[in-house]
C-alpha cells in the first residue's frame, strides 16, 4: 500500500463539515481550518452554503480541483454509497464514523462491503470507527482531538482514539514531541503492519509506539514488524491479558485478543518492546525518542541520597544492564573531587550537601569512563541543592557525551523547573529511579536484538517429505481415524530428524527379539491419554509377564490395537506440542515434562519458521535454561540436538496444517551422550 | 520506651544553633523559630550571644528552665559528651549530626558509647546521622529539612533523611498529609519497631509508612510489628534486594540488609504491605490515607473511553480483588440512562462523548450495589468531557457512600485541574490504571489478613524434648561429630511427630528380616552429600545383592558407619530444611524436591513459630498449591499433616539453636494414605 498521499495530502475535503459547536465534524473542519495547514481544503455539507466563512459543497462530486484526502464524518449508513460514488477521482480516506464491526452483525456486513468498495477502486481507507491522524510537522490535524502536538520524533499508532486524546494530552505535559498520531479504529485496512511498512520509511519517525487491543495480521504481522524492528524501536503496549478483559475488548473495537503468552513470544520473536503499561509506554516512548545513541549494558549511577541509590541499584536487580565498577583509577579521580564520606562506588554518592559543581566533576570523570554507556542522574532536592544550576550542569554534559544521560529529579514543587529545564533540552527524566532502569534496560535488550540474526525468513517448504506426509494422513482419514498410529507418527517424526523409542506389533512377539523390560501401550485414537485409562503398562520384565499383560489388554480394550515398546532410559523429561493460535497460526510450545509440569509453568513458546540462532536463544534464556548450563555439578544436556528437534516441530507445524494437535510427551533428553528420543508422540489429524 | 515527650516537647534546645546561612545549626533554629511551634526554644552556642535577636546560651547546662528535647547539631566528636554532662537533667534528644557507625570502626565505637549512656541515663535519643522528625499538627519542624508539611494522617518514618526530603516535596505536590515525619538515622536506640509502637497509639495516625533498608530488631521487630499492622495498615519501602545494593547500604547507614525473599516472609507474616517501589509507595499511602473504608475484593470501573477501561480490566490479571460482574437488574437500569453503545458490563463504557451526567447517573446505580466495596473511575480529556464537572460529581458521590471512590483522570493539562479538585476533596487520584488496580488489591489484602489470627505468638518450649534432643547432640559432639546419625536424627523427628524410614545397622543383618528392595547408606557426618560421593546404591534386591553392596562400601570407605533402608514408596518429593537468617533467626525453608527442585524456584519461606492456619495458609497459596487441590484428577494431598511436619520443624528451630544446618531431602509425601516419611534427615550440629 502506498499511503504517502493519504498522510500527506495537499489537499482535504471534510465530509460532514458542520457550523454546530460540539459536532465531529465541526471539530474536524475547525482543526484542519485553524491550526496551520498549508493546503488546499474543501468543506462538504448538502446542509449549507457556507461554514466558517468558506464555500460549503453539497457534495464531494461537485469538487472541480483534485482532492488527495476525503474525511468522512458523516452517519454510517451513508459512508459506503458516498464513498463509491467518488472513487474514481478521490483515492485516500479518513472515515470516522462509528458503525461498523464494532456494532455486531450488521455493522460487519457493511464494513465487509466498504473493504471491497476499496480493494476494487484501490482505495486508502483508514479506519472506520477512527479518531483520524495528525502530522505536526505538516500542522495537520484530521482528527476529532483538539490541538497540535510540537512536532517531533515519535509515531503513535493508537487501537483506541479515546485513549489517544489522552495520551496526546499528557504526553505534552512530559515534553514529547510527535511526528504521526494515527488512530486505526477497526483497522479494516489499515492495520499495524500498514503502518508499520509506512512508518519505517518516513524519515521523521525514530521511535513507533503502538496501543493495540488485538493484532489483525497474525503471521504478517510478525513478518513485517520483523523487519521494520531491526530498523526502528517498536514499543507495543497490547491489552487484552485477562478473559474479562477480552469481553471488554470484543465489546470494544470487535478485536480479537490473542493468547497473552503467545502474544508475548511473537512480539519477542519481532524484535518489539513490549510496555506493560501506560507508564512503562512513556518512559521507554520518551527515552527512546530522546537518546542519540544505544544504550551498551555498563550504567553509571549518581546520587545526592543514598537512599535513592539504594533504590536504583534495587531496580537492576534480574535485568541485563548492571550497575558498572568502576576500576582503581576512577575510584582515586573520584576520590580527589569528592568529600571523604562520598561514596566512590557506584552509585556515586554525593552526599546531602552536592552542589552544581560536584555534579560536573563527577559527570566529567564519567564520562571518561569508555565502558559506561549510559549515566543516571539521581537529585533530591535538599535544603543546599542548587536544582536549577545542577540541572545546567547534566544538560551541558549531554552536549559534550555521546552517553545517554537521564535523570530522576526526585520530589514535587522544588524540583518542577529544573525538570522542565531538563526536558526542553531533551533530557528524559524519570519520576522514579526504578523506571530509568527498567526503560534503558528495555531499550538496551532491544539493541541488543536487532543485531541479532534470527529475524523471521519464509519458511522453505521441503515438498518431499511434505508429501510423504500428507499420504500417511490420508491413509489415517481413509481408515476413519482421528489420531496416527505409533509407528506412523514415528514414521513423520523420522522425516523431521527425531528420534522414536523402537516399537513392535504384537503379533508374533514371540518370535522377536527385544530387549526387556518392555511397555505395553494401547495404539488408538480413541483413548490418547493413555495412562488415565488404564492403556499403558509399564516396566514388563520378561515373556511371560507380557504375555499376561497382553491378554489383560485385550480384555480391557478388545480389538484394539496394541504395541510393544521396550522402556528408554529415563532421561529429563520434556514435553513439545503445536499449539494453533487463531491469530498467529501455529507455535511451538516445549517446557518440562511430568505430570505437574503445567503447573510449575516452565513452558516456554516458539514461533515458527525457526532458526537455530533463535532456537538456541530461546533454550539457553527460557525457563529450562538450567539444562543446558550444567548446574550441580550435572553434565549439560544437547542443546543442538534440543533446539533441532524444536525446528524440526516447528517445520512441521508450518508443513502440515493438517495436524490440529500434536505432542511429544514425553520426549527424554539425556546428558550421557544418548540420543534424544520421543517415547510418545500423539498426532491428531 | 515512652516517646510521648520526645515527640510532644513542650520546650526545645537546639545545640549548634547557628546564624550562619546553609549551616545544619542555621537551618533547625530556623525551622523551629519560624513555623509556628508553640513550645519554649533555647539555642545554644558558645560561639553567640545571640542569634535571630534571641539570646544563645554558651551551653545546655546554662538553660535554667526545663528542656524536654535537645536537638544536637554539632560535631561528632563533641556530641557523647555533650549529652552525657545533661543526661539527669535532659531525657530526650535527636542527634543531627553524622560521624557515627556509618563511618567504620571508630564510628561505631563512639555510637556504642552513646548508646550506654543512654541506657544508663534512661534517656530517649534519636539517630545519631538523622535528619530529624516533623510534626505538622504541632507545627514542629526539628529537622534540617525546610518547610512544614500539611498536618494529616499518614507517619512517614525514613532510614534516609535525604530521600524523606524529596519524598516529603513530592507528596506535597501529590497532597498528601502528614502525622509524624521521622528520620531514624543509624537507629542506635529507637528503630522501627519502637517507631511501630509509638505510631499504634497515635491517635494522629492512620497508616504508617517506612522506607528501610536493613531491619534491626529481627524476632522483636516481626512480633512488634505483627501486632501493630493488625491494628493500622504498616506500608513497607524496603530497598536493598541485590548484593550490589548491599554494598550501597553498608556504605550508607551500616545497615545489614537481610536475604530478601526471607524479608518478604517476614513482613508477610507481620501482615504488612510491602511496595515494591516508590511510586507504589506513595499510591498506597495517599489510597488507605484517603479511604474510609476498606475495601472488599469486588471492584466497579467505569470509563469515557474503552481502551483506559481495557488496561484497567488487564491489571486485575493475578490480583485478588476482582471486577464485580453486574447481575441483570443492575444492567437494566445501566442500558435505561446509557446510550445504545454503552458497554454496561464491567469496565462501564460512558463512551467518549460522556457527560456530568451520565457518570453521576452510573454511580448512582453502582452506589446500591452491595456486593462492590470500590469504584474506579476512569476519565479522558475528550473535547466534549466537562472534566471538572465530573469530578464533582464523583465528590459527591464520596460524601454519600462508603465505597472506596478513587480515580485516574488520564492526561495532562486538560486534566490538571480536575486531578487537584479530588485530591482537595479527599479522593485519591492514579496516575495509571494499574496503579489503581494494584494499591486497592494490596489495600484489599491487607484488609482480609488483619482479620486473621496468624498473629506472632510466642513460642511454646517444650523442655522436655528440648532436653532429650540437647542430650543427643552432646553425646554426638562428645564424639567429636559434626552431624547426627541417621537413628539420632529419627530420633529427633520422632520427638516433632515426623516419621523417617525404617533403618537398620548392617551388623548381624543376615538375621534380621526386613523387606526388600533396600537401600545402603554410608552414615557418616564426612560424607554430606551421599549421591555425590557414592555413598548410596538404591534398589537392592536381595540378600546376596545387599552382602555384595557392602563389601563395595567397606572397600570404598573403610571403617565407615552404614545403614540398611527399606526402600519407600516413591512419594511426591519434597525437601524441607531451616536457614538461618543473621536478622531474624531461623527460617523453615520448603518446597518441590529433585535435583532440579531449586532451578525451578518452588521455595517458599515460613517464619516459627507457627501456628497450623499460617502454615496450611501458606502451603495453599504457595508454589506448591496445586499438590493440595487435586489437580488432573489426582487426589490431593494431605494438607494438614505436611502443615504439621513444617510446625514440628519451626518448632525444632526455636528449641534448638545448637542445630547449624538442617535438611530433609527429600521427605515424600502421599496422595493414597500413606504417612509422609522423611527419607533422609541431615542435622549439623
Amino acid at each position: 500500500m502506498n499511503l504517502e498521499k493519504l498522510f500527506n495530502p495537499k489537499s482535504i475535503a471534510v465530509v460532514g463539515a458542520s457550523s454546530e459547536e460540539g459536532k465531529i465534524g465541526n471539530v474536524i473542519a475547525k482543526n484542519i481550518i485553524e491550526l496551520g495547514y498549508q493546503g488546499e481544503v474543501f468543506l462538504v455539507n448538502p446542509k449549507y452554503d457556507e461554514i466558517f466563512g468558506k464555500k460549503c459543497h453539497k457534495s464531494l462530486n461537485e469538487i472541480e480541483k483534485e482532492v488527495d484526502l476525503a474525511i468522512i464524518a458523516i452517519p454510517a449508513k451513508f459512508v459506503n454509497q458516498e464513498i463509491k460514488n467518488n472513487a474514481e477521482k478521490i483515492k485516500n480516506y479518513i472515515v470516522i464514523s462509528a458503525g461498523f464491526s464494532e456494532i455486531g452483525k450488521e455493522g460487519r456486513k457493511q464494513e465487509e462491503d466498504l473493504a471491497k468498495i476499496a480493494k476494487e477502486n484501490d482505495l486508502n481507507i483508514l479506519g472506520p470507527n477512527c479518531l483520524g491522524f495528525i502530522i505536526p510537522s505538516l500542522k495537520l490535524n484530521a482528527s476529532f482531538a483538539g490541538g497540535m502536538p510540537e512536532a517531533g520524533n515519535i509515531s503513535f499508532v493508537s487501537q483506541s482514539g479515546a485513549l489517544a486524546v489522552a495520551l496526546m494530552d499528557k504526553a505534552k505535559k512530559e515534553g514529547l514531541k510527535f511526528s504521526n498520531i494515527v488512530s486505526v479504529g477497526n483497522k479494516m485496512q489499515i492495520a499495524e503492519e500498514e503502518m508499520l511498512e509506512y512508518l519505517a520509511k518516513d524519515e521523521n519517525t525514530k521511535v513507533i509506539g503502538m496501543y493495540l487491543e488485538g493484532i489483525k495480521g497474525g503471521k504478517k504481522f510478525v513478518e513485517i514488524v520483523g523487519n521494520v524492528s531491526r530498523v526502528k524501536p517498536v514499543v507495543i503496549l497490547k491489552a487484552g491479558k485477562n478473559e474479562k478483559t477480552q469481553k471488554a475488548i470484543s465489546s470494544h473495537t470487535g478485536a480479537l485478543a490473542g493468547d497473552d503468552e503467545i502474544v508475548s513470544a511473537v512480539l519477542k520473536k519481532a524484535g518489539i518492546i513490549r510496555a506493560e503499561n501506560l507508564g512503562e509506554f512513556f518512559n521507554l516512548l520518551s527515552l527512546i525518542s530522546f537518546s542519540e545513541t544505544f544504550p551498551n549494558q555498563k550504567v553509571a549511577v549518581i546520587t545526592n541520597a543514598g537512599g535513592a541509590g539504594v533504590l536504583a541499584s534495587d531496580a537492576f536487580s534480574g535485568k541485563n544492564i548492571q550497575m558498572a565498577n568502576f576500576d582503581e583509577e576512577t575510584k582515586n579521580k573520584l576520590r580527589e573531587i569528592l568529600p571523604l564520606e562520598s561514596s566512590v562506588e557506584n552509585p556515586i554518592d554525593l552526599l546531602g550537601d552536592a552542589t552544581a559543581d560536584r555534579y560536573r566533576n563527577v559527570l566529567e570523570i564519567i564520562s571518561k569512563v569508555e565502558e559506561i554507556g549510559s549515566v543516571i542522574c539521581l537529585l533530591t532536592p535538599q535544603e543546599q541543592t542548587p536544582v536549577l544550576k545542577i540541572a545546567s550542569e547534566i544538560i551541558k554534559f549531554k552536549e559534550k557525551t555521546d552517553k545517554i544521560i537521564s535523570t530522576v529529579f526526585l520530589g514535587g514543587e522544588k524540583v518542577e523547573k529544573g525538570i522542565a529545564k531538563l526536558k526542553q533540552s531533551g533530557i528524559c527524566n524519570f519520576n522514579f529511579p526504578d523506571s530509568a532502569v527498567l526503560a534503558i534496560d528495555e531499550y538496551y535488550k532491544w539493541s541488543e536484538s536487532k543485531n541479532l540474526k534470527i529475524k523471521s525468513e519464509a519458511q522453505i517448504i521441503n515438498k518431499k517429505r511434505q508429501e510423504k506426509v500428507l499420504e500417511i494422513i490420508k491413509r489415517a482419514k481413509s481408515e476413519n481415524r482421528q489420531a496416527l498410529y505409533f509407528e506412523e507418527s514415528a514414521e513423520v517424526m523420522k522425516l523431521y530428524g527425531i528420534s522414536t523409542v523402537e516399537s513392535f506389533e504384537i503379533q508374533n512377539y514371540r518370535e522377536r527379539t527385544f530387549r526387556y523390560p518392555v511397555a505395553l501401550k494401547i495404539d488408538s485414537d480413541k483413548i490418547l491419554h493413555k495412562t488415565d485409562k488404564n492403556g499403558l503398562i509399564l516396566g514388563i520384565k520378561d515373556e511371560s509377564e507380557l504375555s499376561k499383560a497382553i491378554s489383560r489388554m485385550h480384555t480391557s480394550f478388545p480389538g484394539s490395537k496394541f504395541i510393544i515398546q521396550p522402556m528408554a532410559e529415563k532421561g529429563m523429561e520434556l514435553i513439545v506440542g503445536i499449539k494453533k493460535d487463531e491469530i498467529f497460526g501455529p507455535v511451538v510450545v516445549y517446557g518440562l515434562g511430568g505430570i505437574y509440569a503445567e503447573f510449575l509453568k516452565t513452558v516456554d513458546y516458539l514461533v515458527p519458521p525457526l532458526n537455530l540462532g533463535e532456537t538456541e536463544k530461546s533454550l539457553t534464556e527460557g525457563k529450562i535454561k538450567f539444562l543446558f548450563q550444567g548446574v550441580r555439578g550435572q553434565r549439560k544436556y544437547n542443546l543442538e540436538e534440543t533446539a533441532r528437534i524444536l525446528m524440526g516441530i516447528g517445520a512441521l507445524s508450518l508443513e502440515i496444517p493438517e495436524i490440529c494437535e500434536f505432542d511429544i510427551n514425553p520426549l527424554f533428553v539425556y546428558n550421557n551422550g544418548q540420543e534424544a528420543t520421543a517415547v510418545d508422540v500423539k498426532i491428531i489429524i
